[in-house]
């Protein structure tokens, strides 16, 4: 554990977070002291009062203005994914979240998403610390690209520091980088502010909301979070903290708004439990796989209690299956029985009704374990009429074909499959919009910020805070890249940052733009014809070729005739040309591309790429 | 109107269709004389009874063995679209419908997919006629493709085989093509069955189910419907002739399996009316644009009725809405008012609350009059802050992101959006589980053959039956290709028939197959890089290049480092090669693919395809 102690305005209010500066070896001196003081009553704004509390002066009203507080986001406004938002006050950034996102259809060939950096690189000297709110991909996936470029220190909970750990080492950063575990209900100072981590409920433990105390009031970030009166491990949402903050007021409250389109309440985690139960039950004889996101600990622990209650032995398939719950074994997040967990190895040692294999999978991933299996292509696992397969997660949207052809597949074999909404074999891990209203009414902002969802979450969300009597003009809808600066006066939009999608392809990053995009698409929806021929260097006749090699473009063995075609026809084009004295390569490769495409276009209807290559001899 | 007379066992009951027999110039007598005759009392089947009443042998009960009827399914088993089913019985084939599907985001490049026509054109003499269900592309988008390989009648009701002609005009086989018109209610016969056309509620007016009168038996197919008791247009399914039919026996039961995974009811069209009529008075200050399927009909009378009451000019934005606007109009299926449609050119002449636009894009289609509008790509219509816009379609699996995005786009230009299924501007035209149990029991099948559906849909399907009583070996789940053989006796599968996905790529029909798929794809994920040489015929020196070419891969300006250690290692190969008297081209570009694959795969983790052309000079 570790914290920022330069600003002596912001002492550590707990003596364990109080280790020497050495934990934050970046760090600048915050020269900048605040230019207010004291305690400021905000009883203009009714139910609010701010108590500053610092010099503790109870009595003492300067009319100071107090300094603003600037809201940056990378990441996380009109897209489900890479989270990433920047509060600055004063001298000092503190970073929270810093996620991936998994890329759209038309990002062809792209692995991964992650933000745009260059604000972060350009302000380095004031980070004060990345604070995380949980364990999920799209709030810790991107932070190996953003630790290759700046050293920062790292704030997050036990669980979610575990998993951060494993990328880390991943990409050899681990032994680089300062990670400082925070329990729910610490408070560490980080600049000029002081970070209050609050726990929330979501589908994986150890989640936190922050309650960010600036010199310019307070910002609440709720994270990803539900309110769930009983969940499987842990305590309830901690709403009475949540509550305090909001009582000593907040200047501006930003809160996620994956599920503000869903009516009333997300259902307990608890709901699934007996499902699970019923299905063991009707499933006696045959072997159950169940498919789930790796990271729903609770899930799996669910799962675990249902197995050893039905004497049945837990396998796991799938790398990050494997992975998650070795980290949230070791760190005491699942409790395992003893000798209930087996190899997958050992699996045809049992009969299909002593076992249960947990996989991942559950989104259709064409590479996941569930997946190979229905497609007969899992190394270990064969799946037929004596399995019973449970789908427990919900498709996210855009994948709902690819899971449902996995589920094609598997009905094919024979198997059982449990898939629907129905059965209550999966609960979302978001606030529907009950939640998310009590949420509003407990912190009691004085402006609001949706975020987390594409346009119409965030809109849905700004409607509900109205429907709370929230005036529209204290709401803002970003963008990435959009820059709010807040104070109790007033709430202003700056010119926006640098923001934008950067593509991870391999071992590249950002090398991959909308030019290599145009040509994958071009080239994947219609194929190429290549037309090389070799010239002579004095008179530009040709020596050899044109040969002609098409890919994607049509079975080339039936259409002879087409290609001869265009070969004739680049032949006469480049012997007109070289007859015409016109030597320009780039006029020639134009007239060829023009006349071919023209050729193609007419006698089928298509647009391959055309790529004339031509050569000096 | 057209009919078959060949068979004089199966005379028409309506005078209407007794035409000569120059409306069918392609048939060919039927000389196999039934084996069997009169009639056949099915009491061991229980409530069961056929009475053949050809001859009126009323008291007449031989015991002669019925002969069988085959059921081939060329489309429409394990797939959404490309409905396709033909009706095999002495040696006549009744066709029932012939749709086209739309792409799988896997078949890159592909406009649209047809069944594979092999086993009718073997089979071309035996054909008697297609049917037609109703007027949407699953349904009738392969005719074209099938018309244009074999010349048969086709049997449809006005509003279908007005939309059949349209799409036979753009093929130019309008004029070669029998159309015969048939109206819900009436039998026509086709060889040595007998078929009655039964109304049926759907998404387009106009929409029969066939019960199919054959030697072996009686065949009830559903086509798409729904149980509406209060359509807006026309009457309510005809479920006294399926009542009829029923009771007088039937030996299989085809029927849509669409909603089977639905619970309930699907509500009438009606409850759409009411919505509309909500929204419209909320949005009277507004321009309102409403984006709905082109062949609903239906749906688009009800914007009529509203835009009436509520004094605005309709327009139409479209090609296929405008298409599908013209026929049902000229029909008489679509009601309009005078002078309230105008062109959509006339749309700036009015003031935003006396216009409704009625556009295709309901699906989010990249190229849809919706989407050019969200995108700001439409030529003749700009949106923002005083549109009132409503989705009134749900988004068909697959398409959840399109439409999600479309929406998203329109929010930020300040649009109004209705899009969700609360607001009900949206009702399914498929009938769910309870319809799909009264279907089951009025028609009282001694096989059940689930049909248009996906895995899931027809295994859901099936158990509703047997949930019903059926036993499970009277229940045959097949697959494209699937022949099967029924009688009174049994139900078995034949060994199947060629059957597949066809890719109509431009004005290619199949010549796009697996391997154009399989490059395209790698071409789409990965890109390519081309190495181009020519080299000495003598002695294989290089005499030019090696030239690298690449697209789709990496920008290219900031990799010629990586390019230029490309280039230097297929010099260094083609030298090496030369030198060791290594000639063979094939040999020589696999060493250049497999060197140049690993140097790429360590520097990038990439794998774009690897194109090495060598010429000789």
């Amino acid at each position: 554990m570790s914290a920022q102690n330069k600003n002596d305005n912001y002492q550590l209010r707990q003596s364990k977070y109080s280790k020497s500066k050495k934990n934050s070896p970046k760090m600048i001196p915050n020269s900048a002291a605040p230019s207010y003081g004291g305690q400021k009553s905000r009883n203009s704004q009714g139910n609010r009062k701010v108590m500053k509390k610092r010099y503790n002066y109870k009595n003492y009203k300067p009319r100071v203005q107090k300094p603003s507080v600037k809201i940056a986001f990378l990441g996380g406004l009109n897209e489900i994914g890479k989270n990433i938002t920047l509060i600055e006050c004063e001298n000092d950034i503190v970073i929270i979240d810093c996620g991936m996102a998994f890329p759209d259809g038309d990002m062809l060939g792209v692995d991964l998403v992650i933000p745009d950096f260059t604000y972060i690189e350009q302000n380095y000297e004031k980070v004060r610390g990345i604070i995380l709110t949980h364990g999920h991909e799209d709030h810790i996936g991107g932070l190996p690209f953003l630790l290759s470029k700046v050293n920062v220190p790292i704030y997050g909970t036990p669980l979610t520091l575990g998993l951060v750990g494993n990328k880390l080492r991943e990409h050899s950063l681990f032994n680089k980088t300062k990670m400082n575990t925070v329990n729910a209900g610490d408070t560490i100072s980080l600049g000029c502010m002081k970070i209050k981590f609050i726990h929330v409920n979501h589908s994986i433990p150890d989640a936190v909301a922050f309650a960010i105390e600036t010199p310019a009031g307070t910002i609440v970030h709720t994270g990803d979070f539900k309110i769930d009166c009983t969940p499987i491990t842990g305590d309830m949402i901690d709403l009475s903290s949540f509550a305090q903050v909001g009582d000593k007021g907040v200047l501006a409250l930003l809160a996620e708004s994956t599920n503000a389109e869903r009516p009333g309440y997300t259902p307990t985690e608890r709901l699934v439990s007996d499902s699970f139960d019923n299905l063991f039950k009707s499933a006696e004889n045959y072997r159950i796989i169940i498919a789930t996101f790796a990271s729903n600990v609770n899930r799996v622990q669910q799962i675990i209690n249902c197995a050893e209650k039905y004497g049945r032995k837990i396998a796991f398939s799938g790398r990050s299956m494997v992975n998650y719950m070795d980290v949230a074994q070791k760190l005491g997040y699942l409790h395992v029985p003893d000798n209930i967990l087996i190899d997958i190895d050992m699996l045809d040692k049992y009969m299909p009704q002593q076992v249960v294999l947990v996989t991942t999978g559950s989104q259709g991933e064409p590479m996941s374990a569930l997946s190979r299996m229905a497609y007969s292509d899992h190394r270990k696992v064969m799946v037929g009429e004596g399995d019973f397969i449970i789908i427990s997660a919900n498709p996210i949207p855009g994948n709902e074909k690819t899971v449902g052809n996995v589920v094609d597949e598997l009905l094919k074999k024979g198997c059982k499959v449990i898939y629907e909404s129905m059965y209550e074999v999966h609960v979302s891990g978001h606030a529907c919009q009950e939640e998310l209203k009590i949420m509003q009414r407990l912190v009691k902002p004085k402006y609001f910020i949706p975020v987390h969802g594409e346009q119409k979450h965030l809109r849905k969300h700004a409607e509900l805070a109205e429907f709370l009597g929230m005036e529209r003009k204290n709401i803002f809808i970003g963008d990435i890249g959009s820059v709010i600066e807040l104070n109790e006066n007033y709430m202003k939009e700056l010119a926006p940052v640098p923001a934008g999608k950067v593509f991870v392809d391999g071992l590249g990053v950002g090398d991959v733009g909308s030019i290599v995009l145009r040509d994958r698409k071009h080239l994947g929806q219609d194929g190429l014809i290549i037309i090389v021929a070799s010239l002579d260097v004095y008179d530009g006749h040709v020596i050899s070729g044109p040969d002609i090699v098409s890919r994607g473009f049509v079975y080339v063995r039936e259409s002879e005739g087409l290609l001869d075609s265009v070969k004739k026809l680049s032949l006469d084009i480049l012997e007109d040309c070289a007859k015409n004295n016109i030597h320009e390569w780039g006029i020639i490769k134009n007239m060829i591309k023009d006349e071919v495409s023209k050729l193609i276009s007419q006698r089928t209807r298509r647009t391959p790429m055309i790529l004339p290559i031509l050569q000096e001899v």
